[in-house]
């Protein structure tokens, strides 16, 4: 049966989980979410779908999961993959996935969306400024992660990749330059270079910047 | 051997560490990392303790491990507590302690810290504003949750419980008020009246607020 994600191209949460049950192998769909006409916000979605409001929502069969980190947990579940290889580097993996929800992507989707997604005129100067300067440190110690290593835990690709990069991929503007941090630059590459890779609008169809 | 856990009282994220240690039975004794006169952001720190330049570290023997959520599953793996009881709880307890790094506690401790341990004149008012609109609406999504339950995942204390109460037994204002939603009201009076459960201060003591 195939997996569906509920899901829309801008979410870089949604991408995560997409992008993790894309390069498992695993046989899923993505469903499209009207999250900018409201389809989150409503009564409806909190009751039957997800009463923490939010996209990504994974259907497997009668099995419903929200939190693209435990899909990504899912994913590595049915396939084990991207789980790391020993329980230090699993444990690792965790540590990465939690530390992006709490101050990379969490942070970087919020900056986004109140540059890009907002009215010119709705745009909270200050807020933009400051979570920018929340980001900037983010990104200090990815960077300084990063330095001589391929990948953020051990020999290959794992969540932790697959959480912190959620953000990174996207054309919209929201202060991150990856010339500036020469070590994620490179480990953004290495990871589209994956087979099966796919950027965030190709991958999550729908959208309206996708059918722009 | 005793567990070591560096941390200091007024962080919550360390509450959940500290908390689910000293409920779970395990021998653990906290260390106090002065965090207030920096001790987190010198190269020293970043360098031999935790890249991410954040405490709570745990130490148990030779094995170190960072984020308040992978100490959680750590206490989980090895005492089988407060992980759920089936497979589909333990999805749930992940789900919400993703939800809570992502969306409540990281709020509301930059929220706290803004308001709180900045000198007056450099509190960002905007910053402040728009991160008590966030959070409300985050309080909105947990008391939803706890309408006609005792606890969030099942039927006892889980790590969704010890992580998402980080922030709310703090004495300092941030904009939450528990008399304003009654379902998370009673589950925090629930959660206090645990036997052996403590408030931060008391918890991890040392700190600036222990001492004054």
């Amino acid at each position: 049966m195939t997996i569906q994600l509920h899901c829309f191209g801008e979410s870089g949460n949604a991408y995560k989980a997409a992008l993790a049950l894309e390069l498992s192998g695993l046989d899923w769909a993505p469903v499209f979410v009207d999250f900018f006409n409201g389809a989150t916000r409503g009564a409806d979605y909190r009751r039957d779908v997800n009463v923490m409001g939010e996209a990504p929502v994974m259907v497997d069969g009668d099995l419903k999961i929200t939190q693209s980190g435990v899909i990504q947990m899912y994913v590595t579940e049915k396939t084990g993959k991207f789980g790391g290889s020993t329980p230090e580097e699993a444990r690792e993996v965790m540590r990465w996935m939690f530390w992006d929800n709490h101050k990379l992507s969490s942070q970087a989707g919020m900056t986004r969306f109140l540059m890009n997604f907002l009215p010119e005129d709705k745009r909270p100067a200050e807020v933009i400024g400051f979570m920018q300067g929340r980001l900037k440190a983010a990104y200090q110690v990815l960077d300084n992660h990063l330095d001589g290593r391929d990948w953020i835990v051990g020999a290959g690709l794992t969540n932790a990749d697959l959480s912190c990069c959620g953000y990174l991929y996207y054309p919209e503007p929201f202060g991150f330059d990856r010339a500036q941090w020469p070590n994620i630059d490179r480990w953004l590459d290495r990871l589209s270079a994956t087979p099966g890779w796919k950027a965030p609008y190709d991958l999550m169809p729908g959208s309206p910047a996708d059918r722009a």
